[in-house]
């Protein structure tokens, strides 16, 4: 009996990391959104696949959940981190609120961390989190918007780089425009905002636009949207621009 | 002309990216901390290495890209995530602030993402990041202590889960407390806190304690210090004690 939550990266082979490829290659069961699936198609060959639709998350999870409670060796997938915005959360979830087959609590659980979509967005962009940062699903889904909105309040009074996830999805389109007009109070109209798209895969897309630029119509669910604190600022070298935030907000080069 | 940043994870090949992995094996120079390139010393053995001690990292970077533009193929390493508290950020204002050798500002650059302490730790624990987080960096070196008070307020009264890095040193000691009467102030005294060391190493400890009962003797400059928000909970199963923190403020089952 054991479960694997396993974090795959954003989708390049050259971010899934040992812990991760070895989990997969132990497992005899594989659950996860299909797309995910198809990332890591090479090393799952020959396994069974539970495929599950979007949105479908939490059937996921139990099914997983039961699997290995029956005794596969299971690893349920999540691109990225499965701990930041994925299904490690909703793993524990689960245990807590019980119903599961027999044993399932009992079984041996092993996270694998993994590069989240901000990560790879950062080392293509330059450095933007190189100093406090925070995290915000837009989605109201589960989280109801006053509490996301306060959330945004707190990151623009903080002057904290932002990574939004979740930004947009097709019927979901205000939280991403509400969220740039509150930070335009607090951050200039020319903070970096960096917007990419399927890191590590085919069609990767980096760019970057001033905050008052963004436009809620270049950002779709697989966007990850990053907006700079205050103090991040751009340099050119190596022939193109590059986006980082500095260590301190002074420079202070001399005593401890 | 060639430089890498390359994230090595927080300890233990496991979570050594391919992506990291090759940069090592392609340079010929490798330049970092002591302590980083000791975790990597198989990988780079044979290989030209310029140890920095902690503290110098300005003439590290320095150092890094005068031999890239030199001609050498260099890895500038960090523990964890080169992006995130780390050396990159301070390539880019070495670059910005110029007085390089001739060619520095060519080089080609390409950054290796690594998982951070943060995300190593969460993994270890359960899934603390299982909604929006902050991190904040404790040290007033090259931030002011308002500044990072500010923050401090902010990731408060935005419920975010924090991750504290540079939580102490020797000589530093007030911060940590003064944070934890900030959020004292707004967060049950029993809200889990999680201290991580030696993540991925000999030694690794991970530890929970509620808020109230963090003491900063138990805190030194390699731990990481995670503070759950005010929904992250504990559950018991496959023997132990799992921390998480629910996707969604409330569990919304049904509807879309």
């Amino acid at each position: 009996m054991y479960k694997r939550q396993v974090g795959i990266g954003p989708g390049t082979p050259d971010w899934l990391t040992p812990h991760a490829a070895t989990a997969l290659e132990k497992a005899d069961a594989i659950v996860g959104y299909g797309l995910y699936l198809d990332l890591v198609a090479d090393r799952i060959a020959g396994k069974d696949h539970y495929r599950a639709p979007l949105g479908a998350e939490e059937d996921r999870v139990r099914q997983a959940l039961n699997l290995a409670a029956g005794g596969r060796n299971v690893a349920l997938i999540s691109s990225g981190d499965a701990g930041i915005y994925a299904m490690a959360s909703l793993v524990f979830e689960c245990l807590d609120a019980g119903g599961l087959d027999d044993g399932a609590e009992r079984i041996a659980i092993d996270i694998a961390p993994g590069i989240s979509a901000m990560q790879a967005a950062a080392a293509r962009a330059g450095a933007p989190l190189g100093h406090d940062f925070c995290t915000i699903s837009l989605s109201d889904l589960l989280t109801p918007w006053a509490a996301i909105e306060k959330r945004l309040h707190a990151a623009a009074e903080g002057d904290f780089v932002i990574a939004f996830y979740n930004p947009v999805s097709r019927r979901r389109r205000t939280q991403l425009a509400a969220a740039k007009d509150i930070l335009l109070r607090h951050r200039p109209a020319d903070t970096p905002v960096i917007l990419a798209r399927n890191l590590g895969r085919e069609g990767e897309q980096v760019s970057t636009v001033g905050l008052d630029q963004l436009n809620v119509d270049d950002v779709d669910m697989l966007t990850l949207v990053l907006i700079g604190a205050s103090s991040t600022r751009q340099v050119r070298a190596a022939g193109r621009t590059w986006t980082y935030t500095p260590r301190g907000y002074e420079k202070k080069r001399t005593s401890p």
